[in-house]
């Protein structure tokens, strides 16, 4: 097993047995939902990409969002960066990350590109 | 790894390292918490039977509720469909699922059964 | 695959391809969430130790608070509790368990150890 980036409180990716677990990831507070969606989501590709992943390995997503509302708002910027082909299993809820303002926390794990 | 029943946004089924992951599952709006979860557990167990598994060989389940004073009637379907000795570890939360009148959302992971 | 401790609902733990699956853990109702935490984490070592696996080998944490207010609260036991350079990833969302009074409940996955 191996641990990236921990805290004291946390890791921000484990690998074991090859599937890599990120820690889950949250925008900017003040940005719109659609914007904070990308963020995360490029935070994600990042971390894929750094720890023997990329986006096309992608197992599951599951979704936090603030307001059940933003929903389709959320799903633009999702849509966009998932690609055909390579999506993964999803669940998407409504529960509140520590800070409200942060509209959505995604957690995924994913495949290491085998060599 | 293998993907089925994607739609762009997201696969229906994900297979990898010997575990299927489905997609968070939902009920039919309008019809009660219990029907709901009965028409979820119908969904599960067919995902399952059709890429590889069974409901003998499920590891977990995080189930979402609309409203936490459901939980019981969630239960009485969840307690009828599982089979005693093939009990999957389990979490019930209470968190809405984009559409409200949806009760109950639940997202398993399964063994492949070995051949 | 092993399950241990199923009582016709759900199992306590799951074992499956080297990987220790753990019930969503609950403290006792009236306690604080700092005490709740505690015996939270204490119930899943517990387990861990239990079923061939030990703290210094949790991959994954979802960690579900009543209130995003006792965020910090839970974290002052789970960061006595974790141990540095073993820390899993982790997310944390405000969800109620079923019955309101339980304040945190916690999801764990860990390796098993190997022999």
């Amino acid at each position: 097993m191996k641990r990236y980036e921990g805290n004291g409180r946390m890791s921000k990716a484990v690998v074991h047995n090859g599937i890599l677990y990120l820690c889950g990831q949250t925008g900017t507070p003040g940005n719109s939902m659609q914007e904070q969606t990308q963020e995360v989501l490029e935070k994600i590709e990042g971390l894929l990409n750094q720890y023997g992943s990329d986006k096309r390995h992608i197992i599951s997503a599951v979704i936090y969002i603030e307001h059940a509302s933003m929903f389709a708002e959320m799903n633009k910027a999702w849509d966009t960066w998932v690609e055909p082909g390579y999506e993964p299993v999803r669940a998407c809820l409504e529960a509140s990350v520590n800070d409200k303002r942060k509209l959505v926390e995604i957690v995924v794990t994913a495949a290491l590109i085998e060599k």
